[in-house]
């Protein structure tokens, strides 16, 4: 299987907590960083996670938000920081590559954000993606 | 590979408008209903998406809203008409599943909006999914 | 129509710009806000969207993230400044509403993020709406 999802981002589940709906499940990438990601419940049962189950992080580009400034006082639990790698516009949206520790991301952004955050390659920035958005593989 | 993604629906794609940084990707399920998907220019050339492909759609459960009237003047491209078969809700969020042509959808939604659309097992409802959210996967 | 889509802001449209893909919807709410939707460049003409429209702006709660800081720098257009009006926490997800000018908006954000930012009846908090997880209704 080949998936559209361009972020992909291997690590180890460190925790869970089950809700009677949802669940959000703790990894720890390899490249050091820590995730949240909040599936449903029967999702944790069907993958048959676990503290300590290998699992795959998936985000689709357009789930990802840029900061180039300080991230303080924000709900979003997941926060990458890294490096602009590269910029596509189009006249609507814009494909951001940003190189983090232990990989890659991309996020589909406006190309007015991309004006308006002046990003380039060499860019510092911070990748933002809310728990809801991650999904998760195993093996 | 196992897949955290509740829905996953197989079909053929129709077509596919190339942008600079995104494309969007028609599809026609197996079940019969037309699906559209935003991803980016670059997935597209990675998966070598053309007419003719099979690919399966697959989106998040917190991605798709439910409707129990009609849908019309939305810019929301997909819309699958079902019934619901099951609502497990618990204090914050509710999981609500859809029988549809060709398979069964879940949706993640408030258990405020479960209430407030009297939904139940065997309420007709539209599922609503945003082009933007809607991935894809080969073979 | 009856939606679950817990968030929907009425406005007048004030500009598009058109891509190949995907187009960029920009918006004046009756609260006074502006607001920027990514739709399919198809929605735009099926819905015939032009400067000057009646709409109104579909936000499903789980695309809703809160900020208690400064939000500068950062790629998400979308920002409703408001006052938390409740919250509803289960295990995992945990369900904010905010009062902001001309309406309210829910939140689904998870029960670590309430706890972190110290979320409460009367805290003002930013909504943060990426233009991606907008939708557009007509009439």
């Amino acid at each position: 299987m080949t998936l559209s999802i361009r972020n992909q981002l291997s690590g180890t589940v460190t925790g869970i907590t089950p809700g009677e709906a949802m669940a959000t499940v703790r990894i720890r990438l390899y490249g050091g960083q820590d995730l949240t990601a909040a599936v449903t419940r029967e999702a944790v049962d069907d993958l048959g996670l676990a503290a300590g189950s290998a699992v795959r992080a998936l985000v689709k580009s357009t789930e990802v938000a840029l900061s180039t400034g300080p991230v303080e006082g924000l709900s979003i639990r997941n926060r990458l920081p890294g490096t602009v790698t590269g910029v596509t516009a189009g006249e609507a949206m814009a494909s951001v590559k940003v190189g983090v520790d232990g990989g890659e991301v991309t996020a589909a952004i406006t190309r007015d954000a991309v004006a308006d955050l002046g990003l380039e390659t060499g860019s510092p920035v911070v990748a933002l993606i809310k728990s809801t958005e991650v999904s998760l593989a195993t093996a």
